[in-house]
């Protein structure tokens, strides 16, 4: 089926939005085409399902080249770890958000529920057919580029924020039920700078006393901080 | 630590077995370095984990690619079934044994277990471990052009044994189930041919009577195709 003149041209908007112009306007189309949609409209037959399928595997390999030529003294546990917190739901429907790709989907009227507000693994979908997309008209090279050049700062901070080998939380909590078997609490102590770049200050509390503060880009960042210089100060103490 | 001459050896054997020589020869010694090896002997630093963790992204594209473009009318559902049906442990294990590649694998003696037989998962790991290093020393391509010469055929059998989809084992039990209450039992009735060439022919019983034979590559295949049999059967009689 031919591409409305109206398509094409949100597909140039698109195309300018991420400074990449498709040889074959139907591969991103297609990409652009929830499967809610073809069940809806008649006429129209290709979902981006099998596009999404294809999508996964190639940014799972995308993925797994970074981290294994850039952190070469990375034992194979981190590497699996760090990989599954990059190649997830998660932070493949923040990617999309980065562009609005959503804004150029074709979905049919019982995907959106709740305020209109699309579920993630549709977002994360929609990442991964637009990536195949592109593999398919360029070459694994061209969406590496295209990744490095949008993604890279985004990766970089998950790749980093190892709170996760380092869970200071449970840490602090184990040695509390051992002490006293008392609960601790985090609370919000401060948020401040502009949408983008927002810092938050956290206090853990037990009882009604603060062990410590941290600070960091998010509340998780900053309980894990907070945990952190209280379950130093104890070694300290008692170390 | 310089490979020896020994070593270079063996390295050199392989090579010809699968007509490819390494440039980097650390490659694929240390693809074919378990863990296992590493942890007994001194000096010996690497292990192949992280080629194992790189090989297996790298086989999942491949695959994925393969499937996508070959099998264009194909749906997504399809294609994930077969893909977790060819990105397995079991059928990289196969692979594996192709070549008898464990047979230059450096591992410590706990490895070897019962009798001598390394495990599946270790046979399926020096696989993909094998296969990032091929990747590695050359290309994408390459590695590709190495699977279809030597893996296509085994591929196409997964690929073409549609037996997950059209499982006639659980939809005869299924009609028995609501007829007669009765189970079913499968009996190997006859084993012939050469160790790589055998077929396998079970019947499927329902008490002591048999309701029909099926003939297979293995015995699985064969009992498939004996409740397709019997089930064919039961759809002539009733329908």
């Amino acid at each position: 089926m031919a591409i409305s003149n109206n398509r094409l041209k949100k597909i140039e908007e698109f195309e300018n939005k991420i400074g990449y112009t498709f040889n074959d306007k139907d591969l991103i189309d297609v990409a652009f085409t929830h499967s809610s949609y073809t069940n809806e409209v008649k006429g129209k037959k290709k979902s981006n399902e099998r596009l999404e399928f294809l999508g996964d595997s190639i940014l799972d390999m995308i993925v797994s080249e970074v981290l294994f030529k850039h952190y070469s003294m990375k034992p194979e546990g981190w590497l699996t770890k760090t990989r599954s917190r990059l190649v997830c739901t998660s932070s493949f429907a923040k990617a999309c958000e980065k562009f609005e790709m959503t804004t150029f989907l074709n979905f049919g009227n019982g995907e959106r529920q709740g305020g209109g507000e699309l579920k993630k693994h549709v977002k994360a979908d929609t990442f991964e057919a637009v990536c195949a997309a592109i593999y398919l008209d360029s070459s694994y090279d061209n969406l590496f580029k295209f990744l490095k050049e949008n993604y890279k700062e985004e990766a970089l901070e998950i790749i980093n924020d190892d709170s996760i080998f380092n869970d200071y939380k449970t840490k602090l909590q184990e040695y509390h039920n051992a002490k006293d078997r008392k609960i601790l609490k985090y609370v919000l102590v401060k948020e401040e700078g502009p949408e983008h770049e927002k810092t938050f200050t956290m206090a853990v509390k037990l009882g009604n006393k603060v062990l410590a503060h941290g600070v960091g880009k998010n509340k998780k960042q900053a309980e894990q901080k907070a945990a952190q210089a209280a379950y130093e100060k104890i070694k300290r103490k008692n170390g």
